[in-house]
């Protein structure tokens, strides 16, 4: 499936940590958030290593899970800007 | 259709009034991001507003278009934010 996750963590180790982790299963697209294809397991897991590392009472992800590709567009307005240029 | 907007504008102006734009046609979900089901038509009114405030150059929005809303599930994890708390 197609998910998009945005997020709104509290700045600091755990903010990093979680970009870290987003980063290995989607791609960045934008400041807090991130896309792209996954399997139900592999999200799974993603979100089973973020929630142990979130406040679960400051923090919060959202995940969109879109279960047919097909059925998204996406139309950037604007520029386009890369991960590294971000937060490298 | 139901649309996701994530935006990453330059702190000040343009992106206090971006988000009151948003806001008059979308529900807001998380700091930058909104959601909602909208027309064609309001959809194309709402960014030709955004466009006309925001730097090309430097911010960037995204629109997902979501063609059936019963495509998509959409989850939390953590707290839930309102609008009002965040900016007001």
């Amino acid at each position: 499936m197609f998910v998009i996750v945005t997020y709104d963590i509290v700045e600091g180790k755990p903010l990093n940590r979680t970009r870290k982790i987003l980063k290995k299963y989607l791609t960045w697209t934008q400041n807090s958030v991130f896309e792209g294809e996954i399997t139900d397991s592999k999200l799974h897991k993603c979100m089973s290593e973020i929630e142990s590392i979130i406040d679960k009472k400051m923090d919060s992800i959202y995940v969109y899970e879109i279960k047919n590709p097909k059925n998204i567009e996406k139309k950037l307005y604007g520029v386009h800007k890369s991960f590294d240029e971000m937060f490298l």
